[in-house]
């Protein structure tokens, strides 16, 4: 069983960053500045080829924490940001960047859904790891509510699995496109939490039937799909339901600073 | 040109509520028994075999005007609530009940769409009578932003050709099924202010593939989907963006009671 290894620390804003470790997998945890004990913890995934100090992530983790007091966790996907890459890590990235420049968008996709459902066999378990060990830390706690604060495309395809078996995650956010895969639907069906599903409209090659069969999968009572123009990348955040995790995390018990 | 004559008045958890017409519209106005001066002026449309009292619409009326201190309008469409029936309404809302009971969608369908943009001929001009009255009162005046507030169904099938042609609304909630008519994309076509359209997930008969094409349409930037599991009678209102209104029509002046 790991423990949570930390690497480095820094403040500014109100919020803690605090870099660790849990066995090989490197991460991060932003913590009200002005404390955190059993606050709501968000998980937060990033996207395919970035990391979990990519700024959309960090602006999100943030605002999570100043807004409502919570702690918020990232870690790198297998393959991702300071992680070595194996040798199917390699070849997917030159596949994934070769068929895009050549155009060939289906053998793209079918590549890019091959690979995060691999990635995501990898990354269920160590989010798990991760989860069990900041659990022990009495900053987090075991009875801090926990909630997947979502992460488009890669984090939802990770994200989508693990929440699946994980009973601890008790609310989720997910959003992307290519998500037509079998292993994923059957995922969603078994997960019975709220979501809140964010679609980029625009998404260039995004297969909009596999995601509204994707939505529909899901066996959640409370669940709500949103979507805005752009596409994962440049979508702007509006029309958010802001108060969505709140609803089912519950507010921080220490005020936000 | 006609005037507000009020008919009636009433006073609860204040909000204030009063009756109106203009001309032969009935209406009703719900404001801040506080005082409304130049506060946004929020117009709501009633569903299908509904009027402007309907209890749903009164909940988001007293909600609209306690929590953000806006004036809010109804007005009974053609044919509904306190108003007299042409031959063509009563012959419609038969087809539509034999149809529906003999579970001929299609034909209930076509019949519903072709009603619906009747009746939104006639409401169009409606609303903009009544618009031009309300901003003549102290109360309201000119210069109060004006946004139209949604209403499922037929307040949605008379509020988009009401916003194509009406550049005092400056955003638009709308939402519901049975749009596939081609007037009805052509007006969305026309609309540029923000949209906010909510889609009942679960609803019997809708055409998704045409509430998509309808979403499609918008030629606004700022446009959100927004789908909750239900029908338009039964779903839930949760994941709505609270504030849309607020970011594009202001804040009240006076604060709400």
């Amino acid at each position: 069983m790991h423990s949570v290894h930390f690497t480095a620390e820094t403040s500014s804003n109100g919020v803690l960053e605090r870099d660790f470790v849990v066995g090989e997998v490197p991460g991060v945890l932003w913590l009200p500045a002005s404390g955190s004990d059993q606050a709501p913890l968000v998980l937060m995934g990033h996207g395919g080829g970035l990391h979990k100090k990519t700024p959309g992530l960090m602006a999100r983790a943030h605002d999570t924490v100043t807004r409502w007091g919570y702690s918020v966790v990232a870690i790198d996907a297998p393959g991702h940001g300071d992680r070595p890459r194996t040798t199917e890590d390699e070849q997917a990235r030159t596949d994934l960047r070769q068929t895009m420049a050549a155009g060939e968008i289906e053998l793209f996709e079918s590549i890019s859904v091959r690979y995060s459902a691999s990635l995501a066999e990898r990354a269920v378990p160590e989010w798990q790891a991760t989860l069990d060990a900041l659990q022990r830390l009495p900053e987090i706690g075991a009875e801090a509510p926990i909630g997947y604060g979502g992460g488009m495309s890669l984090g939802t395809a990770i994200g989508i699995p693990l929440t699946a078996v994980e009973p601890r995650i008790t609310a989720a956010i997910f959003g992307g496109g290519f998500f037509a895969h079998a292993a994923l639907v059957e995922a969603a069906r078994r997960i019975t939490v709220p979501v809140q599903f964010l679609l980029p409209w625009d998404e260039e090659y995004v297969d909009r039937q596999s995601v509204l069969a994707l939505f529909d999968a899901f066996a959640s009572k409370d669940k709500t799909l949103l979507a805005n123009p752009g596409t994962h990348r440049s979508m702007r955040w509006v029309g958010i339901d802001n108060e969505f995790l709140v609803r089912y995390l519950g507010r921080a018990d220490t005020s936000p600073a």
